[in-house]
């Protein structure tokens, strides 16, 4: 029997930069920046020799550093980072870089937007991740903490029955959730504001329009949506927690519940996980 | 020596409701309510005997039962649940119901408004809490989640140093907060929507036009704008953390970081805290 | 009408200073201390003048240095800083110093206790919050995130009925919390570990023993325990949700739960909160 | 161009379930079971028919029933569960059965356990991912929420340096982490209690008393201890963020920090992640 090192890889994790570009309007980018190093990383591990290893706090430096220069997309920002780490360190064999973008809005002042004072944006942040490698580069984004909310339009009934089934079927149901989606982009030369855009729009009007007969069809409507009309995007990876919301029986109270009063359940949720692809797309796992 | 209760109240917390009203067009409200009773409860406490408690799932089950007739603004909804435990509760001698709000803006399709899709909309909310005795009600409302930044118009100088002083003065830094805001309101007739609406636009402005020395000093003209502009505010509290974002030492590689590339750090943080209020309007410890 | 700076402070918030003592067997001490200063500082917030302002950030570096020294208990840490800092700065009226101590526990290798190496202990944490002015000093001590559980010795009946009441009385049930306490110290010449200790085998123990019939009667069982066997404490305050365990009704499955399987809910939540005094105690609420 | 649904899954997540066995001395087992499937789904995807779906709330409804008779360790319930699941519902290919177990210890009172009184047990918690298929069956256990320090014995020099590199070399830093484990089992007959035990145990024994020169060393040296005594382990996965403790700079106070004055920082941390496995044995990426 012998003991061996298996995948590894290390980096430095969620280095918080914001970057300001002064004018006369003040434009501003905020972005946690993870980096993963994986290569030629056996001697530390076994000897403790760290010659081949980029400290976590070089790349930290690094991050700050390249946001010095225009910062443009995270996409471009990623891929700049990515492959500085791979062509300047030889025993870096892929780098991936993940940046979460928390987006700001201009604060108007008696309706006139502000050179320098910003509002923090909601919840939802925009992602990306960039693999790079010697040979190859992917480029996955996606959005979190987008959440949607239909109050009707979604059925649940037809399902399997078992001795265990109490649920009660539905026509008529809140259909509630938080999108987490990545899309890995087939190529490099996109217009990355846009296509983001376009599939964070798409995302949302579907699940808008789309009756609903359970969350997994509407999943697959709106990654389908996407492909639809984004060349650039091969495949779509949708995460969607099932937040319950349970109209309350008022009837103890000698109330009629019109389906209007919802109890929010915090857990247990369902989670509704699923991949829309191109059937003429290569997979490439290393991407993920 | 002898042992005694001091104060003490009990309630329901966190029942999370969400109201929709049906209609051509939904309608959404999205709120947690925490309930608070105080009274004639020593028994319970001392004996067991709990003859005078309302138990807390009974309050839960009357928020529910409440949000089944029209809800309309927090502020009035509070007031419906508080009024109802200390009139039909004779053991209640003051009930405090606190609301915090969820926005959700209303998804649009091809430039239409969708008539029952909605999207959380961002991680400020909208709160309330509401005081009721036999005698008298008092109203507080706020925000909190509320994310500003300035990336430009904030000085910090001129203050007292001590052996302990290493901070460079700047004439120019980011300046950004999480404001929390509560303001207590003089009666009770209010437009609450509106007076709510104008507050934070009032909070939100103040903060960008006002240039600034210190933190403190854009708290106070926030506040002081409030009471300015609303005459049915009487008090206002803010609770804002500095959060720092410190311009990167980018010279080590041989760049010059023209104050536009910032580490954001998490902690410690500077947390500024004060009211402002009028001269001529008598306190009300009780309302908080 | 004139408008005016009601109560006010600032401060640094969660330094989180870890403080190693080397010997033959290293000692570690894990705290996050945060500071409130008030006084005399109208100027800053009404005219930006900040001559009598302690930056935080020499408010940090105090933290830091102090710690250079023997630290001893969090107790007596916190009163070092309070009065350094009304001491040393005219415009200090109060210093209000709060530290919340994360265990750490000794790892042992083949049974024997390791020099250097250390383990997280739990989730629960030791507080104090120390108040020093010109004249006077408080000592409030505590506890948060000692969670507690019976699986039985546990009722709940008897209480009132109304409209909207559901709830089934019980005879057996499971009652959890999350123990939140706070005490005031009668003075300052205390042995602060031991004291600290004591007051929480008492809650813990008392918890255990009583047999409940209500939160509300536990709680206040707990806090008269501390009161009758430590003259030290003056009063003591109590915050502690009923974290809901419901037994599944599982008859749909032709199953008897003998009160052996529960849901643990998240929200909503009772909370009761009180507060156990001494007769012959003169209250303190600057000490809170 | 044709659009097709990729792997997906669904299921329950997070049912938060706690059995007590009653008796002279009561027993206690806290578990959060996160259940998700894959299989024949394609049609509620596609079309929305429902037919093969076993809802999330009759997955909720097994688990609090299941948990009704002995639940002995967590790998043999998630086990029960998951063959429930593959053989009872034909469409299911594969089930996978998460828990997360909270561990609670028995209060004593005066020196003796209590019967039914427990306090929580730390942030610690015990892991097991149950994959079962028809053919198949893999249990993947582990910990989370571990964290341990070394306040010497750990050293972090001859990396490699770069344009930006600024990072000292150092003989003797603090080495903070919350170790993440999983380990897979290579078969299923095994004393689940005491392999974790010894596993855990074997962890922190080796982090304790291994003179550090990376993290990484650390890391290998942890997997390979456990690989090493443990035969009825396969592989490990270890998942380690370098919490750093920076030693602060006290010298603009004109003091000397002998090592012992340390900075907790949250954010950004290194993130050291890698498999340490045995040569003889398959790898088997469906078991993760």
């Amino acid at each position: 029997m012998t003991i061996r090192l298996g995948d590894n890889q290390y980096g430095k994790a969620e280095t918080h930069v914001v970057r300001v570009t002064r004018g006369a309007m003040h434009e501003l980018k905020d972005m946690t920046v993870s980096i993963a190093l994986a290569g030629d990383f056996a001697a530390t591990h076994i000897t403790g020799d760290n010659a081949h290893v980029v400290p976590t706090d070089t790349q930290k430096n690094t991050v700050f550093a390249f946001a010095n220069d225009a910062v443009a997309e995270i996409e471009d920002f990623a891929l700049r980072l990515g492959r500085h780490f791979v062509s300047d360190h030889r025993a870096v064999r892929r780098a991936r870089v993940s940046i979460a973008e928390q987006p700001w809005a201009r604060i108007t002042v008696g309706g006139r937007p502000h050179p320098h004072a910003f509002q923090k944006d909601g919840s939802e942040q925009r992602l990306t991740a960039v693999t790079c490698t010697q040979n190859s580069e992917w480029v996955v984004s996606g959005i979190t903490g987008l959440t949607l909310l239909k109050s009707t339009g979604s059925e649940f009934w037809g399902y399997g029955k078992d001795h265990f089934t109490t649920l009660p079927e539905t026509r008529d149901r809140v259909l509630a959730t938080a999108v987490d989606a990545r899309w890995r982009y087939a190529g490099l030369g996109i217009d990355w504001a846009e296509a983001h855009a376009e599939a964070r729009r798409l995302l949302i009007e579907t699940f808008a329009i789309t009756h609903s007969r359970s969350l997994q069809q509407t999943l697959y409507a709106m990654g389908e949506a996407v492909l639809e009309s984004r060349p650039e995007v091969a495949e779509i990876r949708l995460s969607m927690p099932n937040r319950h919301h349970f109209a309350v029986d008022l009837t103890p109270f000698g109330l009629d519940n019109a389906n209007e009063v919802f109890y929010a359940a915090d857990r247990p949720y369902g989670l509704i996980e699923g991949t829309v692809a191109r059937d003429d797309v290569a997979p490439a796992d290393e991407a993920w």
